[in-house]
């Protein structure tokens, strides 16, 4: 039934694209506190430059560079102090000449006259008197005007997940929100007669079901998404038609399916697919994860994803974040990668990008990466057990040992 | 002030000691969907073996493998195919003889008597006769059972943040709700008279607060957290230990305050810690971040942080983060690393840890670490145009440009 598999990258192309013309994603101004890990829906400008103007980065004395020429702890150079500048005073409070010198506070300008800093280790303090032990040259400890950035500058582009340091610059420029795309609402359907919720009473052949729990788990970390769980529903393809319908009716932005995919088993979401507005792709020649499908229904995405909870998070890791990512042209949601060493061939069926889950091991800083046995979409510990993962590309019979690979690092 | 500064270890242990000694932190039960990110209070038992029986990994046919020897493309071994056992059925429901084979989807129970399962790219079908073109070996593509894991094994250990594989793996065993501790209560406090919020409006000489934003957003990512911001209070001991001593009795685990910890600065918080029960520590050997304090008032652990966004930043993440981490023997809460070459050298004053923020350029594979300019711990860009740091510890002088060097990544 999965004849006509797309690549990995047809797949994210594909996805993005059906994504992108179908969810009209609205923005919403947020207030500075709410905006980690959402979405900036517009590159933010600073509005002034930052320092406002030349500025000390350390507590010290404001000295005139050329007073200090030749000054060393056998010599120093004796310095009259004229008073204390602080965050919020003028540089024209104090004039620095020859002779003199300014206490300056970190983040005081730099009074007139004066056009280095000198730190309070470089010094030594009798009353008014500075003894000062090291030359300095110019510009030194001082933050010139804009230094920092810019008014004009863009701080945070369209696309960039807002981080901490993203958040104390709009702050330091005055922005106290900040408009962000609305949260993408992800439905997600559970497919299998055979499958209960942990905490039900399992009769004899039923399997708990922990797929739904894994997506839900990693959409969760992502905080770009509101998720709704839909509960579980029979192998019966007009039934998952009507909860997918009723989904989107509910504003569903993404319809989410785990399960109901069998290669050769009962295809329950083929057959939806195949009564579908449009199959957006059918399999992916990706291992594992192959029967991650796509398609349109009541006008919105429907991406079915396997029932094995390891090929369910392929098709989310590889598949699902890299097409957000694509569609939204985000920056900053990839995932961290390191280089290690393979510790073990690991073999590809060509025409398939493989996903190897590693252990990665840091002995004294030589870094090996442990590939997992390659088997069992089912076996869940393999994700407890492992780090990260390795993509061996669809044209590769595989990675020798030995061979430096990249290891995208699990969240 | 800040004369008997503590090393960054000692500041790590003497802060973990006053948090168990302050905090008693209850556990709470909560279903599994709103557990990820949450901190495990107790060691997770496997309840029973996964899987419950031997299973196949594949979709495939069972085997017997002594009856596949020798087979290949060119000398096929034909085998009669019994019909197909499926998740939840039963191993007894086929017997596998010589000459004969079952269909089996992944999951499935082993049929009694085979022992291997080949996948389907390794057969020829033609009705109910299956073509085998290579051997198996005993064992192939089956899990057997408690491979996954085992009754009595260990799924989660006290301390382990969970994540999506544990939500799952715990979900797979039927567990449907799991003990955490509860979130660890945070109130901000923010020092400082020359000090407006962002979007206020600011009077000459005043600054927009940044550091209560960076310090929000890092405690907001960290989800073991729940965050009251309290404000922003004047220079003055009595109103702030006033304000702290209301946020202990709102129910606050943990006051941090940011600001009003000059050297040589009106050293506001200074003076409240002089009143304090008692001083844990002033000062730590910290660059930037030396004004990191900590002391108890009523009966709470009060950090004190820099007003400044950097030097705040390295108190949460190399003081504060690590003490929790030590408390609570969290595992899976350290920040990332990787390996970097350092593109020049860095210097350091011999008795502090520096903190160096560097950018990390991935040349095909080649990790170069650039530090930042060393200055600025006002300088907010800074972090926004780097993606780690490095420690330099305090015995040492600097790292040689080109040495390798361990990159902690931001999240």
């Amino acid at each position: 039934m999965l004849k006509h598999l797309v690549s990995v990258s047809e797949a994210i192309d594909l996805l993005a694209k059906a994504l992108s013309e179908t969810i009209a994603l609205d923005t919403e101004e947020v207030g500075l506190l709410e905006a980690t890990g959402r979405i900036i829906a517009h590159d933010i400008i600073a509005p002034e430059d930052r320092p406002l103007e030349d500025s000390s980065a350390v507590d010290g004395y404001a000295v005139r560079s050329i007073d200090t020429t030749g000054a060393s702890h056998y010599n120093p150079v004796m310095l009259r102090n004229l008073g204390v500048l602080r965050p919020g005073g003028s540089s024209r409070e104090f004039c620095v000449e020859p002779g003199t010198t300014v206490r300056v506070h970190t983040g005081a300008p730099i009074p007139c006259g004066s056009d280095a800093v000198l730190m309070d280790e470089d010094v030594g303090v009798e009353g008014g008197i500075i003894y000062v032990y090291r030359a300095a040259a110019k510009g030194l400890n001082v933050i010139y005007r804009g230094e920092d950035f810019r008014a004009g500058e863009v701080l945070g582009e369209s696309g960039f997940i807002a981080n901490p340091p993203l958040i104390a610059t709009l702050a330091s420029v005055g922005l106290s929100r900040v408009r962000v795309y609305r949260r993408i609402k992800v439905s997600i359907l559970t497919i299998g007669d055979e499958l209960v919720e942990p905490g039900a009473v399992r009769a004899g052949g039923k399997s708990y079901n922990s797929t739904t729990y894994i997506l839900y788990s990693l959409l969760d970390r992502d905080s770009i998404f509101s998720i709704r769980y839909a509960g579980i529903l029979p192998d019966n393809p007009v039934v998952v038609r009507d909860a997918i319908l009723r989904e989107v009716s509910g504003g569903a932005d993404i319809v989410v399916t785990t399960g109901g995919t069998g290669v050769s088993e009962a295809d329950v979401v083929g057959d939806v697919a195949d009564q579908s507005e449009r199959i957006v792709f059918r399999g992916v020649k990706l291992r594992p994860g192959r029967p991650t499908s796509c398609f349109i229904l009541g006008g919105r995405v429907v991406l079915s994803l396997s029932g094995f909870p390891v090929a369910a998070w392929t098709g989310y890791e590889v598949i699902f974040r890299r097409s957000i990512t694509k569609w939204l042209g985000l920056k900053g949601f990839d995932r961290r990668y390191i280089y290690a060493v393979l510790a073990r061939r690991v073999p590809n069926t060509v025409g398939y990008t493989s996903v190897i889950r590693v252990s990665i091991r840091d002995v004294n800083g030589e870094v090996y990466a442990e590939p997992y046995m390659l088997r069992g979409s089912g076996v869940i510990s393999s994700l407890l057990k492992t780090n990260g993962y390795i993509l061996i590309p669809e044209e590769l019979e595989g990675f020798e040992k030995n061979s430096v690979v990249r290891v995208y690092l699990y969240e």
